[in-house]
């Protein structure tokens, strides 16, 4: 597709800047080229409205947000505020593939303990190996003694699964408890879109992996 | 649905300003609350590789390309570079409902002569009225005398076919001559979702309205 031709000479400002907008919008997930310019005629038709609050709030957060430096969460301190919070379980470590499921399982109020975010789930297709994920930060934690159960909330995908064996294989040593969500979380579905009630009762009924 | 809860104190930053920057994005057409979650994860995940740049191209987006005070289009200068370009047609005048389609009748380098941007068409349902639109604008343009067609490039569909007879009823008193695009723009087709072929066709094959 081209982009917009205003009509000016070559090279002029408004072509450079929208054309560079709208390729930028067309690099958020769930945004195509035809959406990212619907978008960006959205935001220049009132930019007080929407394109300013937005750049702003980008610029913040991104000074202001950082991965955690024990978890992988990402927020405003490192280590982040779970991982220092004094009332959460400091002996429950519940593994999840990104910070999106960190933030479902927040959102459903159900792991009232620590999070390890591995970055990822092995997969030989994606040449996704064990030291493309934080697995031997996940082992070190396990490794410092404190954590006596960790919940693998991983997605119910074969990599997931794959991931799953993988970590208990290598936790086996380690004498800790190692459980799954049960049952409940369907074939193929992602933690991220399910709702809060089914996070509950997969949690609540865990059981050994 | 909940806004990620980082388990911190209430009002911490991290929620609020990730909450935030997730709800701005949710504005954004195209994006559900899902799929801002997901673009605020991806930008959060690489601050310098997507959000710092989309920020920057905002903010200078936001501070450069204004309407133009005659036609309506966008551009970074006022009158625009189509409404001051001495290479274009002056005596024809396309009239759109909004600057995509202007956007998109450029890409297919189909009209060579000036615009005039609505701002929407005539609709009962949602209450809007010839004084919403900018109609008026258009007739003293016609009314200024260097304009010999008007072509009425408005969607196919009943809104866009009420509003051509309403400009073709106000315009008819000016003596200029009003045309239409041909069939060959599907009933209900939006104007900036046709390939270029299909509007060239429509345009040359133009009828009186
Ligand atoms: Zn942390
Ligand atoms: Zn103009």
């Amino acid at each position: 597709m081209n982009p917009p031709d205003f009509g000016g000479p070559a090279g002029d400002n408004a072509t450079d800047q929208v054309d560079r907008l709208i390729a930028l919008l067309a690099k958020l997930p769930g945004m195509g080229r035809r959406s990212a310019r619907r978008a960006a005629l959205k935001l220049l038709r009132d930019p007080g409205g929407l394109m300013l609050p937005l750049a702003d709030a980008m610029r913040s957060t991104a000074e202001a947000v950082r991965p955690c430096r024990i978890c992988g969460n990402l927020d405003t301190t490192d280590p982040c505020r779970i991982c220092t919070s004094p009332s959460r379980d400091q002996d429950v470590l519940c593994v999840v593939e990104g910070v999106a499921d960190l933030w479902a399982l927040e959102r459903a109020r159900v792991h009232r303990g620590l999070y390890h975010v591995l970055g990822g789930v092995l997969s030989a297709i994606s040449g996704v190996g064990p030291e493309d994920l934080r697995i031997e930060a996940l082992l070190a934690r396990v490794g410092a003694g404190e954590i006596g159960e960790v919940i693998l909330a991983l997605p119910a995908t074969v990599d997931g699964a794959t991931t799953a064996h993988y970590l208990h294989d290598r936790l086996r040593s380690s004498g800790v408890v190692v459980t799954r969500l049960a049952q409940g979380v369907p074939m193929g579905g992602a933690l991220d879109v399910m709702d809060d009630g089914t996070l509950a009762a997969a949690l609540k009924a865990r059981r050994p992996a």
